[in-house]
This record gives structure tokens, sequence and C-alpha cells, in this order.
């Protein structure tokens, strides 16, 4: 099973720069995905989303903003609990819920039954776990994740797997393996069956314009042709799991590759480990996923961290710490700002040396916020809990880690040609 | 004293189709002014206030916006508490605190003092308070409260006046009257001597990139030509008080009018009294107010009230509704969607039967929160507690307050025109 990726380069350490063609558009990789937990990426509307980034050679916006972000993840566990995925299924899917027409990944729900549910009782069909939210009883099973998932209708799906705790030994990581294969094996088995259930097809809101009371067109859909979605549908991503030992690691990626996914991701990472831990297994597992398939390590992480996996050759990350760090004033930048290749700096913007600052928050980036607003400004914001803070942090975070990655494809791509 | 504003069209009702010219720029009026409590409208970026309405023939913004808030209000006992005057000035005024480039009116402290501080001693001189925020004892003269308000740097600023309770006798209000109307002249005494003080010629953080090591042009005051404010300064206006005697009204009225103002508030309105009330005081005290200077009732209303009062002639009018009712879900559409002079009418957005509704919140709003997102959606931000949900909320309603105001406004020139 395969999925279109193009692979126009690849360095000496194994980055690669590619590109992912999915139902809702292209994705230009190394990417890293903002996280829209609960259908929204956090204090940040869906028009500045598509905007974040610099301005690059002729696919920027005209309004002076970058390519955007060019997927999103949305959290399956959330979703199912709120609104519930059958409601987003007669929306016509959470592209439309919540109006973003470009590129999706939903998780399983895995990870959040392990870490936010309570009182779960694991077997080897699937996991029951009483809501954090208001105690309710439910029941996650793979085929019921999948179904979850395709109700939901993300471009990418990923397999239910099970979520060791850390640490953990080498027994325990290797049972809880053995349930991860084979909850990845119905949850492939499931997705075979149903994937042509996709929710794309209804109609959904943002045509509403469209019919004959109006020729104007209207929202997202409508400024953007409807998309034909005809023969296309959702991909589903087998994760690597095997905890923090380099042969169980090896041994999962074996087992996943064998049963034939359109893509790989790695999971069960930064979860604690020291970073040389993480970084070890990363390279144990990239080595035996196949090479035109894309990789994706989920969960990570600092801005320094996604660069030094991009360069390793990981295609696909996801992290909440650029949205989430920015609601709690901590703000990324470059320690030089004119070397965007510098070491990453955080900026505590609630300090009182701030107060006064009429700096902007890295004065080497082009994002909208440090165009127009002071550190002087922003401190005020946070101090005072305006809610604007939120916003502004995490515009400028994300910004920064889509920059990064803007710049590692450049690099990654300029050595390609100067090789050629 | 006057500043420049040109009627240039009175309906039979008094309604006034007029223009502002102050420092950072020209109001349209009759005009709604967004408050911006702690130099920042609650949970709206900048940018999007500058884009807010709808798309008016050769003045609407290229990407689909409308004129935007022309004149936003900022609190000045909220920014002399936090984070301070004496900083706002070292930064060049509220303006270039907040990155605002247009035209920008404080209130005196007055009605916060009397309405948020604790433990008020109030003598001639002025009122002794504790901050709400930390219990510190502050004390506001008018002489003191036209300082601060010179440091902020507002386009307009108001006469420091005492606030009566709601109800209070005849007697009582009549003192309360002679008190601001002492405090006026105080005030105006004060802004007579220090008006070329203004912070506005200070270098502010704005200018950062168009030193030597940049040409590039950056920030609202790089994009936009830096203004001068050669020989301009701030305007000042008196506040009638009298409470709901007509007579109070129209001597508090006369004696404003002998101090001579380039602008005249109604105060003490819209605090539990009835609507009729409230209209027969402003229409009572129109009558005195002169005709060429603008005319501003002060935290006025709900969008059929600021409608109402446009037509019987008030100028500009400020209110925390919009954004305070949008953070708490309550959104205001018309009840004929395709008829925009339809009755006013509030949605809950918290309520179940929006939970599957795929229509906009108000099917003929323009907005950018109409064109995109769903009832369906923004019911789930609301319920999920998502900060989303007070900035879409907030956007919406300030929308709909500005396209009611340009609806005025055409319909008031319209008249004219066929006059003529």
């Amino acid at each position: 099973m395969s999925l279109l990726f193009d692979v126009s380069a690849t360095s000496d350490g194994g980055g690669r720069r590619g590109e992912l063609t999915l139902p809702h558009g292209k994705v230009q990789s190394p990417v890293f995905m903002p996280v829209g937990t609960a259908a929204t990426v956090k204090a940040v509307p869906q028009d500045v989303l598509e905007k974040l980034g610099n301005s690059e050679q002729g696919t920027g916006n005209s309004d002076g903003g970058g390519r955007g972000a060019e997927i999103i993840l949305a959290n399956t566990y959330h979703l199912y609990l709120r609104p519930g995925h059958e409601l987003i299924r007669s929306l016509g899917g959470v592209h439309r819920f919540m109006s973003w027409t470009r590129p999706m990944l939903t998780d399983s729900g895995g990870f959040q039954v392990f870490s936010l549910a309570k009182l779960r009782k694991i077997t080897d069909d699937g996991v029951e776990f009483r809501s954090h939210l208001d105690g309710s009883k439910h029941f996650f099973s793979p085929e019921h994740s999948m179904e979850v998932q395709i109700a939901l209708g993300a471009d990418i799906m990923m397999v239910f797997d099970e979520c060791v705790e850390t640490p953990a030994s080498w027994e325990r990581t290797r049972d809880s393996m053995g349930l991860t294969h084979a909850w990845a094996a119905r949850s492939r088995a499931y997705w075979m069956e149903h994937r042509h259930e996709v929710p794309w097809t209804r109609k959904g809101p943002a045509s509403r314009a469209q019919g004959p009371e109006s020729s104007e067109p209207s929202g997202p859909w409508g400024l953007n042709p409807e998309p034909s979605f005809e023969g296309k549908h959702q991909a589903l991503f087998g994760i690597v799991q095997g905890g923090m030992y380099a042969d169980l690691r090896k041994e999962s990626a074996e087992r996943l590759v064998e049963m034939d996914f359109p893509g790989y991701a790695i999971g069960g990472l930064a979860v604690g480990e020291p970073r040389e831990v993480t970084r070890e297994m990363i390279a144990r597992t990239l080595e035996i996923l196949p090479k035109d398939k894309p990789r994706y390590v989920m969960g990570v992480g600092y801005p320094d961290e996604i660069e030094e996996y991009a360069r390793m050759g990981v295609d696909m990350m996801d992290c909440v710490l650029p949205t989430r760090a920015g609601r709690h004033g901590l703000l990324f930048i470059r320690e030089d700002p004119q070397d965007r290749s510098s070491a990453v700096v955080r900026l505590n913007i609630k300090k009182q040396d701030n107060a006064a600052d009429q700096r902007p928050i890295d004065e080497g980036c082009g994002c909208m916020v440090c165009r127009r607003y002071t550190r002087a400004y922003l401190r005020h914001l946070f101090a005072s809990g305006e809610p604007l803070a939120g916003t502004l942090n995490s515009i400028h975070n994300l910004n920064f880690y889509l920059e990064t990655m803007e710049r590692v494809r450049g690099e990654l791509a300029v050595r390609e040609a100067a090789r050629s």
C-alpha cells in the first residue's frame, strides 16, 4: 500500500526533501504539523494558520504571509468525547466541521486513553476507560478507533496502539509491543474493508452560498473550487513501538513493514528519556523503514530537535509545545536573530526586563507578531491575563517551527541541486 | 475650541452624517467605538479590527474586509494601574504601545474609580481609592487624570467627572453635578496649559526597521508613512451629567457649553434606568449642545439602541457589550438575515440546538466568521472552553455593530443626496 510520496533530494545525513500528495492537497516535507486537539489549534484562527511561515519565492500569500501550515493534527480521543464522531461524520468530516481545506492527520486515541483517561482496563480486545471530562465509561478497540477516525475523515489515520509506561522493563515492553502489532493488523484489516466510507462527499456548510440564491462564492470551499475526492481515500500509518530497547524497535519496525502500510510512525518517544536515547531509537528505526514511504515521529519536540530529526530523515513531526509554551508566555527565538541557524533560546515574556523593551520578540523573525508588536506590549498582555497574549504568542511560536522546517527544506533542496 | 468636524447631512430626526478629523486620521460618523480596556480589544488582534465591517464601495480592504474600526477606546484607570502611564509615555503613547495607528479616545478614569476601585474617599480636590488589582492606594484629581491621559496620548481625552450612584435624589445629583462642573473647568485649564506635551513625536518601536540597518518598511508605521503631528494636539471633551433629571441635564449642558469644549459627551446613562428615560435624557441634552460639535453618548448600548441614538443625532458611542457578550457566547443577529434593518435577536451559541446547525451565525452577515464557520463549530468551541470561541464571537459581534453604523451612515447620506 502506498500514497504518493516523492523524495526529490536526500542528504548525506539521510535528510529528505519530499512532497506528499494527499486527498486534500500537497504537503512539502520535512513538515511540522501544528496540533489542533479539539479541531482548533488553540487560540489561533484558521486563516492565520494558512499564512504562517516566511514568504517563499512564488509560493507566499499576496498579503505577505508564507505558505502556512499545510497539514494539521486533530485528536481522536478528544473529538470522540466532544462533540462526538457521529456528529462530525454527519457534518461532512472534521475538515468541513472546522473549515480547514488542507490535509489533516488524526491520531488513534491510544496515547490519550493511556495518558488522560481514568480507570483503564486493558484486554487483548481493547481498552475500557472513563472520560476525563465526565467519568462516563467507554471502550476503544482497534476497530472502533478506525471507525471513529473514518468518521472524522482526516487524510491520514493512525493505527490503535498500546503506549507503555516509562520506564518499562524489556519484558513488559516486548509484551506491549506484541499487543500493538496485533492491534496494527486489526486496524489495517478494518481500514482495508471500510476506507471507502469517507465523509468527504457530503455537502457541508461551506457550500451555502453556492446555491441558486447566490452566485457569490463564500467560505474556504467557495473561494477554492470544491475538491474532487473521486477514488480517493484515507491513508493509514503503522506505529513502531519498542520503548527504549533497540532490538525491540528493530523487531517492531520489521513486523510493521511486513504488514505494508502507506507510511510509518515512530511512537512512544519523548516521554522523559534522555535526548540521546530518543535520537538512537529514531536512528535504529529509520534504518529499517522503507526509504520510499513517509516517516513520522510523534509528539516531538523542541525546535532544535525537530531540525535534528528532519536532517536524519524524519519527514513528519507534531507537538503541542509551540502553542502550549506560547500560552504560558514562553517564546522561541534565535540567539543571533540575524543567523536563523543559531541556537534556540527561550524568552520568558513575563519577566520584568521585557516591560519597556521596544524590540520585537525576535528581530530576525518575519511573522505577523514580530512585524507589529513589541516585547513590552506582549509582556503587558501576558501580565494582564489578556486573551490576546495566548493568540499572539502561539502565532509566533508556530511560525518559528514552520520557519525552521522551511529553512531545512531549502537546505536539503540546495544540496541536491549543487550535486546534480 | 474646536476640532475639525464636518457634518455633511442631517436627517429630519436629527441624525447627522459627519467626519471627524483627528491627529491620527479621519473618522466617519456616526461611529461605534470598540472598547480596548487594557490597550487591547479583548481577544481580537489589531489587524482584524482594521478589517471589520462590510466592504464599502471604494473604501474596503483589498482582501475583502471593510474599513475597520476607525477609532477605539482605552481605559485610563486600567492603563494607569497596569502597565502605568509613565511607561506608556516613555514608549511613545498608547498608539505605539499597542501598535494602533488610527484614532483613539481615553476616558477619564472617573467611571472606573467609582465602579471598580475600593474604599473611595471623595473631596472637592479629587478621589482617593484603592486599586482593585492589589489594594494599593491612589489619588485621582482632574489635573492628575489629565496628566495621565496626556501620557497615554489618545486623540480625544475626557474631563474627570464624578459619577453619581443610581438611583440618586435630585439634591444629591445636583451637588454631584456641581462637583463635575468644577472638575471640568479644572480639567480644561490643565489641558490648555499642557496639551503640547503629547508623546507622539518620540520615536517608537515600530520605526525599528526604518533605520540604516534595513531599508525594508516594517510594522504598521513602516507600511504607512510616519504621520506628521506638527502643530497637532489632543482634544478634550466635556461630560454632561445630571442623572435622570431633565432640568439638571439642561443646566449641565449649558454650563459645559459655556466652558467651550471641542466636543461633548453625555455621561451617567445606561446605568439601569428604563430605556425611555435614557432616550429622554439624550434628547433633552442634544437640544442644548452645539450642532457643529461632535456629541458622544458614553457606554451604550444594544445594537438597536446605538442605531436609535445615531438617528437622533448622537455622533459617537462606545460599549463593552459586543466583546463581553461574545465571550459569554451571546451573538447578535438579525431576525430576517436578508433584511439588515430587521429586529436584533440574541443567539445563545451554547444551546444544544446549535450542535448540528450548519448555518453561519447570521446568514446575511459578511464578516470573516460568518463567511467561514458554522454555528455547530462555534458551539463546539464554546462548549469546549476553547480560546478561539471568544475571539470569533467577539469579531462577529463587533462586525455587527460596525455594520449597523455603516448602514445608518449610508441612509443618512442617501437622504441628503435625494434632497439636494
